[in-house]
């Protein structure tokens, strides 16, 4: 079915609201947007889920995070268990607000929930003209290049700028999240490239086989591989927080993550650096296609144009998961 | 043939003095140190391509980085055309020395050239007690995912951590340098995953027929192509300097790259992550082999080997290369 943001807004913010969150209408704006940008598996698909771990203790609907530690332009939070998307939200502003006296600021937060879309912190920061970066752990998922059994996180990487549409590239170390093998599998599809190994230990671009196995492919084979124990260390490292291993260890579910949020305030180098940016994005997109009819993308512009055809058309739910959410 | 690090070193030192290079010592350590941890390809092998863009004037040999503007924890330097190496480790250094004071330091670097091996410079961060982030742009030589002819490029990022080995991911945004194609063409081998495109568009591990095309493909597809478009652009908006368009246009050789070092003062934050960093590299080893024998590789570790083995056995050269070596 078709929903509006608004009807997508109202409704969740009831429910965290019955749930006593004095900050419903942001943690479900998040929910929403995620939703209306096409990012539905860390939008309306995930919010029961979100729910759930309210009502089991694993987000603490008012928890704020708390500064631990302050070094000039880099500071040290915990997230308190509160819900990962306030706390992300909180967190980037910390570090934009850092990036306005310094250039650039820095936090590393622990303790905190599922931020579910990163893509969002990105975007966050932009509209406030800045770069960010930011970056998150997870409950293991992937075997490592060179092992069988799931022990890193996928830990997604946000890099986003200023623009219109703003840059965003929201990357998880995975090839395919287990999301997307559901997608493809569910329409019968095979996957675009490999995706993960078979029973028999072989490449496969069959989702199922994949998701049988749970042996999900690094981005890059041994570089997503490399990069996802790295970002893990640099995140856990720099917050006095848990690791992949830590947390999928330590609790039934995920929670508990490190994560890190990085801004430079743009607004400190006057403007030239526009052109410079928008050099890069007509150069690319002047790239002679590898097939006729093929386009290359830039990051962040699929998700605006999903956006302006949401706003247009309105957002379409799955009606199973739709029906869900009437039921919290 | 086998040289000594300390042959390596001198050898290069009385080249680059003989050039008038004030700073030849430390210029010539970075390329014998290099060599010494199994990257000849940005050591010894590339020497006299260095050696060229002096003569050609495209390197300055005694010029050194000034300061555009600072902004507290973040400054951006100009590289006025010096050496790339040692460029880059006086960002590096301005950075460490910047992340003292506020937590963390950021350097963006303009008109700079190539920097040689990129995990020199998370390394030496490393060996200062700090994290240290440090990616560049370069010349167009890989397709957008979407597109045929070489428009990005790729750009290496690299993440280390201080440790015993340090941890270092130094990973470009290809899946393959164009090095690593022509090592497995010499030998005979194919590579190991596909490398990117045939005559016939059709993905390849004939190393051979991508150096053909030179449709190198990006690592992770379309996850490699959006982090090189993202990397260029935050490295050239934050530095005021050239894109990869711009340079790969304005130049006849590579030279005027943009570079970004990031660093975190890790003797602010206690002790306790050198334990936190050990448990993920533990946790990782201890993954079950993919297949019977296969060893999990923690990045950085296969560099500190090689380091001990040339320390112990020398360092293997190539009979041609050390040959052309010796007539510059």
């Amino acid at each position: 079915m078709r929903v509006t943001r608004q009807e997508l807004l109202d409704t969740f913010e009831g429910i965290l609201a019955r749930r006593g969150m004095a900050e419903a209408r942001a943690c479900a704006a998040l929910f929403a947007d995620a939703t209306r940008d096409g990012v539905a598996t860390h939008g309306v698909n995930r919010f029961p889920v979100f729910v759930g771990q309210i009502d089991q203790g694993d987000v603490q609907v008012n928890a704020r995070p708390v500064l631990v530690q302050a070094m000039g332009a880099f500071e040290r939070w915990d997230g308190q268990f509160g819900p990962g998307n306030l706390n992300a939200a909180r967190c980037m502003d910390r570090a934009i607000e850092l990036a306005r006296g310094a250039g650039i600021g820095a936090v590393a937060l622990r303790n905190t929930n599922h931020w579910m879309r990163g893509g969002a912190y990105g975007l966050q920061a932009a509209a406030a003209d800045c770069i960010g970066i930011c970056w998150t752990n997870a409950l293991a998922a992937m075997p490592a290049w060179g092992g069988r059994d799931g022990r890193l996180g996928t830990n997604p990487l946000i890099m986003a700028l200023p623009g219109a549409p703003p840059v965003l590239v929201d990357m998880a170390m995975s090839q395919f999240s287990y999301g997307k093998l559901q997608e493809y599998r569910l329409k019968g599809q095979r996957l675009p490239v490999a995706g993960g190994y078979d029973a028999d230990g072989a490449l496969t671009d069959d989702p199922a086989a994949v998701e049988a196995t749970r042996r999900i492919l690094p981005a890059g084979y041994w570089k997503g591989s490399a990069l996802s124990m790295a970002l893990d260390m640099v995140a856990a490292a720099l917050s006095g927080g848990n690791t992949v291993a830590d947390l999928s260890g330590k609790y039934p579910r995920e929670t508990g993550v490190s994560q890190v949020f990085i801004a430079f305030a743009m607004d400190r180098l006057g403007r030239e650096w526009e052109a410079t940016v928008a050099r890069v994005r007509e150069d690319v997109r002047g790239s002679a296609p590898a097939q006729p009819g093929a386009a290359v993308r830039i990051p962040g512009e699929r998700a605006a144009a999903l956006r302006a055809a949401a706003d247009r058309d309105g957002i379409t739910v799955d009606d199973r998961i739709w029906a869900k959410v009437g039921e919290l």
